[in-house]
Parts: C-alpha cells; sequence; structure tokens
C-alpha cells in the first residue's frame, strides 16, 4: 500500500521538517530517489515549474532574450579560468572519469552553472560592438555534490532552472537590465506562487564568486524563521569577460578592443519548495491557484443507498453540464467521478493535493440551479449560480490568489523586527524573526555574527548562525551616523538579517 | 574575424561532410565545443526544437501524457536489472567516481536514456488496476559516450530529446498508444519539418534492448544515399514490468497481481540534423517555414548615394507599416535595418541562415503599394500588394512547405528501388539508394548483409555494410511466396534496407 493514500499526521506548528516531508510525499508532488539529494519531479510540482518557465519566458522573449542550450560537460581547463568563481563551486563539482570500461585521459564535470561553458563561446562569437547586446537563456538541471543537509525544491545535488547570460555595450544598459531581471523574478513569486519577496542587493560576503554584485529576491518561512534566498540576478561587470576574453571593436574612432559588460541570472524549482513552505497546511499542500494542474475538482455529494440509478443520472448529468461550461474557458477542472470512493475521501484526497477550489454538487444544488464552492487556503464555502459559473471561479481563484499573498506578507511584516543593538537582534532571531539592522557591511563583521549568533549545546551546532539575508532597497532603518549591530564601527547599510536555508 | 561571415564554399552533390558542417556553422546553427561530440545548440536551431516541443507537448497533453523530471543520475543496481537493456547501453555509459576531491563509494552514471531510473518509481507508486494507465514524459538531455564518429545533431555523446514512459492494464491499449505516439512522431516530421518518413517496423536484431517490438519512422537523405532512424516508440511488453514488479490488484475477483504493460518513446534533436540536411543547399540553410525562428525578414532596396534623407525617411516609414501589419499577424518577421551594409549583403546573410522569406521593399515597390517576396527553397520571386501582404505570406509559408516536402519525397521515391535479388540490392545501395526486398527477418541473415554490403579497400572499410532501416507498414513487395533477398529461405516480410546513420 503506498504512503499517499494517508493524510498528513505532523503538525506544521510542532515539526516543520516531518510536516514539510509528509506535504510533498503525501501530496504526491515530489518523491526520493535511491541516490541521496537528487529527487523526483512528479507531475504535480512539474506543472508548477512549466507554468514559471511560460510565464517567465513570454517576458524574456520579449526583453530579447533567446533560448539555446550549452553542453552538460565542462573541462577542467576552462573550469579554472575565473578564480573566485572555480573556489566557489570546486568542493561540489562531480567529475566524470570513467566510460564504458576505460578511463578518460582527461576527467570532464558536470555544470554547476554555465559561465565557464558559456563565455569561451561568447569571446569566439562576438567581434564588433554592432553585435551586442547579446542574450541567452537556457532551461536546464546543474548538478552541485552539496555536502551540507539536502532538503527536497530546497537544496538538491540535482535542480531545474534558467540560467540567463547577457553581454553589453554599456555598463549602465547591463545593471539595468540585471535589476530588470530581479523585478521579473518578484513578479514570478507574488503574481504567480502568491509569495512576497524582498529585493536587496546581497553582502559582499554572499555575493556570487566572480560578480561585481549580485541582487537577489528573498523569502521568509514563517514556520521555521528562516529566510530563503529565492532568486539571483548577477552584475558580472567585466570581471569575466577579462578572464574568457570576451571583447568587441568598440564604436567610433577608438581603435581599442573593449571588454564586455555582463550579467547573469537564475531561477530554481526552489521556488516551489518555497511555496509549498509557505501556503500549506495541516491538511496538506495548499496549491497558489493560478499554478495548479486542477484549479477546480468537481465531487458529486449526496448520494445515498437508496437514490434510484435514475436520480444518480440526472445529477450527473447536471455535473457533466456545469464541467462542460468550465471546460469552454480557460480555468484547469477535474470531475472525480470515481464510484468506489465516498465523497468525504474524496474531499481529503484533493485537499491534500492542495486543488484550489473544489466544486460540490449535491441534489439541491440541482434544484437550484447552483453549485458550492469550497476554498482549499480557508475552507469557506459559497454558492453561487451554475449560469456564471465560470466567472465566479475566476473571482474565486484572483481572490485566493491575493487572501494567500496577504497573509504570507501580513506574517512576514509581524516578524520582522528591527533592532540597533546586538543583544536586542539575538533575541528576535531565536524567536524565529528575521532583523534588520544598521550594518557595517564587512565580511569580516558578517563571520562574526554568524559566530555569535551560533546556538551549541555540548560544543554541538543546535541553531546556525544568521547571515545577512540581503540589504534590501527599501530599508525601513535610518542607518546614517549609527553604528554597525556588531562590531560598532559606522553603520554603510541596513541589512536583513536572519538564519536562512 | 568569426567564421559566419563566409558563405558556404563546399558543394552539397561533391563533399556533402564539408558541406553540411558549413551550412551549420555559418548558418549559426550550432557550434563545436571543447568536448568531442558534444555540441553547442544556437538560437535559430533551438528555435526549431522549441517548436517541436511545443506541438508534441500539447498533442501529448490531449492523450493524458504528464510532464514529470527524473534525476540524471543511476545507480549501478538498478542499471543491472535489465540485461538486454545493460548490454545496449552499458559501453557507452559515463562514470562519476569522483566529487570535489573524495572518491565515491559506488560511482553512479549519466542516464543514457531513463527505464531503470523511471520503472523503480512506477513499481513503488502503482497499487490498483485503477491507477492505469500512467502516462508521464519528460523533456530532458541524456549522455550516451558514442566510440563512433560523432556528427553534429545526427549523433552526439549529449542530445535532448523527449522520453515518454507509459504503462497500461491492457496490452492492446498500450500497443494502440505506441502506434498513436508513432502517427504523431510522423506529424512533427511532415507538418513542421517538411521532411516524409515511412513507419514501420524494427527487425530484431534493431529492436530497443527490453523491448517487445520495436517502431520507428525512417527518413531519407539524398546527399549520401543514407536513410536515418527518425524517432522510435517501443512497445515493451511485460519484459521491464517483470524485471521491476511492476505490478498492481488486478479487476474483478482475480487475486493475483497483474504485471503491467508498457511502451516507451522517444525523438531527439537529430529531427533538425535531418531536416537541415534534407531541404538545405548550397547557399546555406534552409528552414522548414512553419518552424524558423525568422519566417520572413524586410530588406530596404534601391537606396543610392544621390537618394535624398526624404526619400529614405519616406521608405523607411513605408516599411515600418508593412512591419506593423506583419506584427499583428503570427507571422514572426524582421526587418534588417543596419545601414553599413549593401542589400546584397543582406540577402547572402539572411539566405545563409534560412529564413524562408525575402521581403524586398523598393521605390517602385513604394509607388504602386507592393512589396516584393523572394522563397528561400526556389529563389522565385513574387509581387504582392502590401493590403494583403498577411495573407500573402500565410500563402507563401504554407505554398513552401508542402512544395519542400514534396520535392524530398519525390527524391525519396526515385531512390526507393525494389529488388529480388542480391546483386540487384547491392548495385542499387551502392547507386545511392535504398531498396525494399523479401526478407527473411532473421538476426544471422541481417549481420549477413551487412557484411556482404561493406566495401573494403586494402583491408579498411570505405562503405559500410547496411541493414534493416525498417519493415515498412505499407510494403510494395508482396513477399508471400519468395525468397530471402540474402539466404535464400522463406521470406517473412518486405524490408527496406539501407545504409545509414
Amino acid at each position: 500500500m503506498s504512503t499517499q493514500q494517508f493524510g498528513i499526521v505532523a503538525k506544521k506548528e510542532c515539526n516543520f521538517h516531518d510536516w514539510y516531508t509528509q506535504v510533498i510525499l503525501r501530496g504526491e508532488l515530489l518523491d526520493y530517489y535511491d541516490i541521496r539529494g537528487c529527487f523526483i519531479m512528479r507531475p504535480a510540482s512539474m506543472f508548477i515549474w512549466s507554468q514559471i518557465r511560460s510565464m517567465f519566458e513570454s517576458h524574456i522573449q520579449k526583453m530579447g532574450v533567446q533560448e539555446c542550450y550549452f553542453p552538460m560537460l565542462v573541462s577542467k581547463k576552462n573550469l579554472e579560468l575565473e578564480k573566485n568563481h572555480l573556489e566557489n563551486f570546486n568542493p561540489e563539482l562531480a567529475w566524470i572519469t570513467k566510460c564504458g570500461e576505460k578511463d578518460l585521459e582527461e576527467p570532464v564535470a558536470i555544470r554547476p552553472t554555465s559561465e565557464t561553458i558559456i563565455y569561451p563561446a561568447f569571446s569566439k562569437w562576438l567581434g564588433s560592438y554592432r553585435e551586442l547586446p547579446l542574450k541567452l537563456n537556457q532551461w536546464c538541471s546543474v548538478l552541485r555534490w552539496e555536502v551540507k543537509s539536502t532538503l527536497p525544491f530546497i537544496r538538491g545535488r540535482e535542480f531545474l532552472w534558467q540560467e540567463g547570460h547577457t553581454a553589453y555595450h554599456k555598463k549602465n544598459d547591463a545593471e539595468n537590465e540585471a535589476m530588470e531581471i530581479l523585478n521579473l523574478y518578484s513578479k514570478v513569486y507574488e503574481e504567480l506562487l502568491a509569495v512576497p519577496v524582498v529585493k536587496g542587493k546581497k553582502s559582499k560576503k554572499e555575493t556570487f564568486g566572480g560578480a561585481e554584485y549580485t541582487l537577489s529576491v528573498e523569502a521568509f518561512i514563517s514556520g521555521t524563521g528562516k529566510g530563503v534566498q529565492a532568486a539571483t540576478s548577477h552584475h558580472l561587470g567585466q570581471n569575466f569577460s577579462k578572464m574568457f576574453n570576451i571583447s568587441v571593436d568598440d564604436e567610433g574612432d577608438r581603435q581599442d578592443r573593449m571588454f564586455v559588460y555582463q550579467n547573469c541570472w537564475g531561477l530554481t524549482t526552489r521556488s516551489i519548495g518555497i511555496a509549498i513552505m509557505i501556503h500549506s497546511d495541516n491538511r496538506g499542500f495548499v496549491c497558489p491557484p493560478r499554478v495548479s494542474q486542477i484549479q477546480a475538482v468537481v465531487v458529486l455529494c449526496g448520494i445515498k443507498a437508496n437514490t434510484t440509478q435514475e436520480e444518480k443520472t440526472r445529477l450527473n448529468n447536471y455535473a457533466l453540464d456545469v464541467l462542460e461550461k468550465i471546460k469552454k474557458s480557460n480555468i484547469r477542472v477535474h470531475f472525480d467521478d470515481r464510484d468506489n470512493i465516498s465523497p468525504g475521501y474524496k474531499f481529503n484526497h484533493w485537499e491534500l493535493r492542495g486543488v484550489p477550489l473544489r466544486i460540490e454538487i449535491g441534489f439541491k444544488d440541482m434544484e437550484k440551479g447552483e453549485a458550492c464552492i469550497v476554498r482549499r487556503d480557508n475552507l469557506s464555502k459559497m454558492q453561487y449560480k451554475v449560469a456564471n459559473i465560470v466567472d465566479s471561479l475566476q473571482e474565486s481563484i484572483d481572490t485566493m490568489h491575493k487572501d494567500m499573498f496577504s497573509k504570507a506578507l501580513q506574517e512576514r511584516e509581524k516578524r520582522t523586527k528591527i533592532a540597533t543593538d546586538f543583544e536586542t537582534m539575538l533575541g528576535h532571531l531565536n524567536d524565529k524573526n528575521i532583523v534588520l539592522a544598521p550594518w557595517c557591511s564587512s565580511a569580516q563583521c558578517e563571520d562574526e555574527i554568524g559566530e555569535r549568533t551560533t546556538v551549541r549545546e555540548n560544543g554541538e551546532v543546535t541553531l546556525m548562525g544568521a547571515k545577512s539575508l540581503c540589504i534590501p532597497f527599501e530599508a525601513a532603518v535610518d542607518y546614517k551616523g549609527m553604528c554597525c549591530i556588531s562590531c560598532s564601527s559606522d553603520a554603510q547599510c541596513c541589512a536583513l538579517f536572519g538564519r536562512s536555508y
């Protein structure tokens, strides 16, 4: 007997980790695999990814970004060209050393990201500033042999993502694009997944290896009080273009070649895990309604042992009419017409799987030309006329989306504290909050904050240290003239600190 | 200076291999990479793949197939479960043995295909016949460390594909699906790529390891006289379900578990190579018009040194009006408004890249409210009224598609010969034909045919042996009562033989 036949038994508020595992396994979103840190994306989660992909792809196409595909293998030689970059990824590289029965002369690595694969081609292709900007994106999987604990969707050894790589003639244009992409990531989270995010810049320590700076959107998981990096957009400046010799003939009379300005940016299937963690409850998954594979499920109610075949047929035909109406719209509807299980079992089945709307149809509904719509997020029930069922469903989807977003936003705001001294910050962090504080922004100070917020019992780490999630663009604290929250030197910014995934 | 600035210098009819390489490199469809057998898919070819993906995906969705994603890594233990299957893929497996600085306890392989990754999950998930059919598909890349010579698109170490994996309660339903998918593959080739294919069944020797039988579509490359396998749909029977213990509670009173009936089916980026080889000419790529990233390119003509700025502006505005009209339709149009190069250079540029239609706009066209449309495949020119330009372009696209298909079909028919004795067959093969012949269909006889058709000079193979491409569903030869083309035992079928990729 398979696990999916049982509901969620762990509580979100008591044992978050077990609860999360049950939600994704029993909600049939994901399954484990016999290689640790690798996970199977089942259709329900893959559908969410395909919705994200389709929205993101249509936007970047309008920006002139073109789809491409580069090999998954990378040679040692190219990996070694950018030292900071190599340092970041080296410990996680998976190496192919043998093919069939033969040892390879030179081992090759699987891509952990594709800068070192793509930029030699940029170098080869680009001749003149007239060929800029060059904007490419690919959808693929990458492999990072994480030694830290893996967590489905959130941290896997292999995961799906998109990686965009662009090259510009002018630094300013590149920087504008990096910001435009960040806004697009925010849109994906807020408008598709109903997840509020904080936009900001990463600290020096958290900047991508080889980048000039890194922008990110950060989400908050209230169940654990942790922040989570939701997507990143890196402005590389000329760091990579100098290492990979990506230069063009410059405009005008200048004889010199110029090195291009570059960005890269990525969004991963972690986004799905974030949405699951934020929205789901003790009944199981609550799917953001715009991305759900099934948005509404029809269930017949009130059929009893003494219901005649004729009555059953009438009710069934009524439901089929409702179904036909809905199918003519863009709403994704499913009729659960299984005759070997009860309505109650069906309710549990679809609640566990997060289907946003349930359409209950009983004899009384039929007599009145109505249907009862039950929302997954708050279990509220409303009667609607079948004549306007499509509008009612569309409205329910939009309202549910807004309500889910507002709830998550309120929760985050409630749990975002301000501190100006270290002890206050530590208290807030230990109460599962994230904290805005004035900061000197140095890497050394960030290390120290990590150390000072680590909780140990008998020498074992029981609560990991905090770090800066980002330096938000919209900061609540005016840091000017204030002291750093930890080292007491002059504050350079207001940072958002938190424990994190 | 980059290679794409030069046209094609090799001739398709003289040196097919060099010609093909120049078409794909200089047409900016693909680039080489510093690991042999791995290729970069540039936007122009990736666009074709995205069109194929979108058509195929929408069809299989209607069939109830759901998208999923399984890990790219596979353990030795699972690989070894199906012996025939392992035997096929073992010599080509790439093994990861080291991660970061550490050796793995147990090496893992990169998927060459995913049966051994997916079927353990089928075994775990399926409980009752009521959960059937289960229909999954994934889009991903696979890795096969080919030792044979690699060829861009046609035979790469890594390539993109879709792989469908389905499980059924009834053998008959599974077999119908295998055929439905074969018809869909045929549709992709014929309706998108303008490539005619032969549908048939593979011989025993050519059947997929572990399958009960393999269906395929086969294309013909007239430039080399070779056949090429274009896509395959395998009915696995219960072979894999028995090895992986994929069983369900059967319907009715029967107490026994039953093993499910399975199919798997795949289409790869080889399809793009096939289309390129068939349609392109000595000017470069000829893109099938329905899948081209740019379907029509606008080029201004007749601007001379003494043309006034006012005249230039008028012509440019006229072109922009035409462009706006077209952009309101679904036709993908591009305005080449570069002012630093001549119309002639632009013509060559877009011909090399295979753009199906060129819209030339000069002063005379403007005065008459017309534009001149030039077809890439036959360079024919036609004047059209701008008022109906969208209809004219759509018609040109459809006509060009049909003409390209017909030309390829006629070529294949002309080069498909019938033989009833071996010497005749050999003559036809050596004249770059494919041959229909009565056949006993045994694996041993197929080996012998391969041997007897291999051409050697001084012990070196100069022309590889022929094999059966497929046993076509629609056979031209009534084989009953005839002798096998090679071994003279009773013929069991009419097979299509050819040298092949």
